[in-house]
């Protein structure tokens, strides 16, 4: 949500202009200075994988209920990458999870998201799972709800990742979401 | 720089707390109920190569005035992590750059920073920069100021990038800071 009162003084009077030497419009408080930089957040999370089959979750809860998604969410401050991405395994599936390489930097410059993405594989399913999750299951390639995975940069990496996976070729995929196409980079 | 006011309606009575279903304690405003989130940022930029040398820049504005980096700085909102990071490289050091392939995923959790690094190569090398930028120069693996390049980030991708490429091997480097640890995934 933009900012409508300053954080630091608490004045109602922000406004957009460009600092001295920066290279991008900044939101500015006028009457204190205190200068807002509004930066892409990331989404992490795992490509689960288990005999051939691939760990999907169903969200329970706005935005997008019923729909069909990768374990991945915020990450947070305080984490790595990799912890977060192990974390949103385990709280949106309840599966413990070990992560074997990375599969994606995937830019979604029109929401200001990256999601990087990781390979794992699984060490324990506990069948536990938290509150945003109404169902977890593992997928064969043929199997997966195409049609109920609203997100276009999950649906695009998840299919990626599936044909180099049947070509038996694993590479990391830097592409973003305004093209519709993920860059291959070796 | 943390919040004292609420930046939707202006109180100034924001307080630590756990929102109902979340999992993390988040600063919220005990007039509004507006939660804030905050989140770890990107910070991109390349390793730029030409005939075994490597492009460093030396800051000329704080902090760390003086100090030798790869061309790097904050993903903006709007942009994809390739363009950010090609974007630093040229108002950095003046010079067109073309990326080759990511080369780290690097967590500093301490201060809330993620590195994706790219490998490059030189297009064009104009010798006209920006003024965060006091000098900048290719150095041979044997000529890097080590001593100078004060982002232990930084210091600690290059330095293992160096060592692979005299290998003649490349990776993907997904680690973090607190370790001292760059950790190789293959």
């Amino acid at each position: 949500m933009v900012p409508r009162f300053c954080s630091q003084c608490g004045a109602g009077d922000l406004y957009r202009g460009w600092p001295a030497g920066d290279t991008h419009e900044r939101l500015m408080c006028r009457e204190c200075g205190h200068i807002y930089y509004e930066n892409p957040k990331v989404i992490t999370g795992c490509i689960v994988e288990q005999e051939g089959k691939y760990l999907l979750c169903q969200r329970a809860i706005p935005p997008n209920a019923g729909a069909w998604v990768l374990p991945a969410g915020f990450l947070e401050n305080g984490e790595t990458t990799e912890q977060a991405a192990l974390r949103e395994v385990w709280e949106e599936s309840g599966v413990r999870a070990e992560i074997i390489s990375p599969y994606s930097i995937f830019s979604v410059p029109m929401i200001n998201e990256v999601y990087i993405i990781f390979r794992a594989v699984v060490l324990e399913i506990t069948g536990q799972h938290g509150p945003e999750t109404a169902a977890c299951r593992f997928f064969s390639a043929d199997e997966i709800p195409w049609d109920g995975i609203c997100y276009p940069a999950i649906r695009q990496i998840l299919e990626r990742y599936i044909t180099e996976r049947q070509a038996g070729v694993f590479g990391i995929y830097v592409g973003n979401d305004d093209t519709g196409m993920v860059h291959f980079i070796k």
